[in-house]
């Protein structure tokens, strides 16, 4: 199932000079299916990326930390990406680092490069071995499939339970000169700590230097893939990576028009690709924008945007198109503002006024709420009446398909 | 749906000495059903309380409040309680307020008490405007049921969604004199902001003063009402009450053995009612314990706790008896312990140890694991390794019934 999501179209997924993307099939869940991923990287690329959160996070994203660490203190660059569907590596203690060590030992052996300039990550089950051989047996058949234009390939490479392959292109000109960027995505929500995960990568051939890509890939993944949820799940897992060749002719300064023109595009192209995942989200009936204002923080309204995400209450009201308006307005009171004076509460859905400084407004119609509820893609707005700031998040309904995608899974 | 949960007596509910109920059938929603409850309490009783946290707390609730604080203050006892189901009287506003405090007003009048020493209760839709003149009407019905042995027809009387009626007695001996406890709980979960709530009523006919029933309410409801979960969502209206009429003639004091009997019969009595909730959970099909220990404080035991209570992933894991235990590894990562070392966890189902130190235990079988999921009581216990904190608290499992139940609930 997936909510009004643009399946992508191979021709319109633009190449992006000075990365190469091969995909294999190494067997690893499933005999034929593309499994594993290999990105090249072109010399003087910039990579940098934000990680899951998640304690029990998996040996890849550990080790993604420690090269990206290395590269830079050794005044290197990470050369190449390795990604593969159908086991986590992750619960799996030191064999499972020493796996994903081998991995990355091995690939760069057959590119010519330094062990800590290839990024290893990982998705699928949690718990069990990583079929190490299977990959690198699988890695001359990538590494022969290497070429710019096979986005739609990688995308594919990458699913899980996905039902959808997800990726995206925007060009923008800056002085002139064209700058592309191009990034896929996976996940059916951040949600499967057992057999996927959430994993986003976006690359431009725009030369930006590492230390500004970083920054930028941590404020835009606050932006896109920190502002989804569907269940509230983290995963093990979660990777998002930034990659900028350089290879367009074009820097991208630290301010200024040409700077924001580019963060812009890459808000918008990482918001794309993190809104495909709740479009793909499991049993999701329907798309909800929950936007907050009026917030003494962005903070709380995060916090406030969160609990209404996560309420199973609401979540459900969404599915059944049932204008059961109450549980927003309750899970704005449980969402932790031990202060708020819940008087100064505005709520819409859409364009239809709910409820008044707290209460039910005196003209809020349940027909109009009906109606509203029935679309397939609906916009929550509150404004909390005690500040400035703004916070925008992006969810699904909770259905029975959820339950029993969930339920069924492994079975 | 209920697991496993013991259906009260109405011979084995004892009365309280200085206590008596009266339910009514107000037509608040449905004609011919209890829907009112009132009860009285003798002289000298002592009445404590617990309520929501939610910014959006109902009238009744803000008015409970400043009734203990009023009472208290003017050297007076609460000595009526009003309860109604079908309209939680929350998201009203100010005309709420005034319902609640009309109600208030009237049943003062009828009892010969002055407005503060009644406290009021409303479960049911938010929303929604009170029907005060049905309420008051329905008074003198109940006044004239007024009896101590009517304890089962109370916990009739406070249903909404539940599929049962809760309640139940304990009898302890302190210093040869028997003091008795009797209460009653409803509530299909801490779950419904819209049409229900958690409520419970614990009532002993022990002599305990106003300050020390306030901390041991507090402390007991931390135990109990606080330790269960069905989805996190908190009602508007949740509350919890423990009155002391004193007339056992047996004073509790504030420390000692004496103390320590009658706290752990409140705990156990308390314990009882809030699992008779989670039992009766919507669309429950699994009672499960969630005990985590070897913490470094209270607080971080129960945030563990609670991030896999209200993973969706766990919950639907259990609902379909699959041992997919790196969900639960995964919940306790991501459960906000920004230092724990997860190669000191430690994480049992039962008596069979599942994950050692972080990753899967060498001797682990998915068919232990098989084993215990599917049986209709199951234990998770954790041990955190850095730490002699222990909290527990229960939940269910989340199944298919829980979305139809919430999904078609209004319509």
């Amino acid at each position: 199932m997936s909510v009004n999501s643009p399946l992508p179209v191979a021709s319109d997924l633009l190449p992006i000079k000075g990365l190469r993307l091969g995909h294999a099939e190494a067997g690893i869940k499933k005999p034929g299916r593309k499994d594993v991923l290999v990105l090249e990287l072109a010399e003087g690329s910039s990579v940098a990326g934000v990680f899951t959160k998640n304690r029990f996070c998996a040996a890849p994203v550990q080790i993604c930390r420690e090269h990206l660490l290395a590269t830079k203190k050794a005044g290197l660059q990470v050369r190449a990406l390795i990604i593969n569907t159908g086991n986590a590596n992750a619960g799996t203690g030191e064999p499972g680092y020493q796996h994903a060590i081998q991995t990355c030992d091995e690939l760069a052996q057959l590119m010519g490069l330094k062990r800590e300039q290839v990024l290893p990550f990982s998705t699928g089950v949690i718990l069990e071995p990583l079929p190490v051989q299977k990959i690198i047996a699988a890695m001359p058949q990538a590494i022969s499939r290497l070429e710019s234009d096979n986005w739609f390939n990688a995308a594919e490479s990458i699913m899980t339970t996905d039902t959808q392959p997800k990726a995206c292109s925007r060009k923008i000109e800056i002085n002139g000169q064209v700058v592309t960027l191009t990034g896929i995505s996976k996940g059916a929500g951040m949600i499967h700590p057992n057999m996927a995960t959430m994993l986003g990568y976006v690359a431009t051939d725009a030369k930006v230097s590492q230390d500004l890509l970083q920054a930028l890939t941590t404020e835009v993944a606050d932006l896109s893939f920190n502002a989804i949820t569907i269940d509230g799940d983290t995963s093990t897992n979660d990777s998002f990576i930034v990659m900028a060749t350089g290879a367009a002719g074009v820097e991208i300064p630290s301010s200024g028009a040409s700077y924001q023109a580019f963060r812009q595009a890459l808000i918008e192209i990482s918001q794309s690709l993190a809104q495909m995942i709740v479009r793909d989200g499991e049993g999701a009936t329907k798309f909800i924008t929950i936007q907050i204002d009026g917030g003494k923080s962005d903070q709380e309204c995060k916090q406030v945007a969160e609990a209404i995400a996560h309420s199973p209450l609401v979540k459900t009201a969404f599915f059944a198109s049932d204008p059961n308006l109450g549980r927003i307005l309750a899970a704005i009171g449980y969402a932790g503002i031990a202060d708020l004076d819940v008087g100064g509460v505005q709520l819409w859905l859409d364009d239809v006024w709910v409820a008044k400084n707290g209460g039910r407004h005196p003209e809020y119609k349940e027909e109009d709420g009906q109606r509203i509820m029935k679309k397939s893609e609906i916009k929550v707005r509150a404004d909390l009446g005690r500040g400035q700031s703004s916070q925008t998040i992006w969810t699904c309904d909770l259905s029975h398909e959820y339950v029993s995608i969930n339920a069924d899974y492994r079975s």
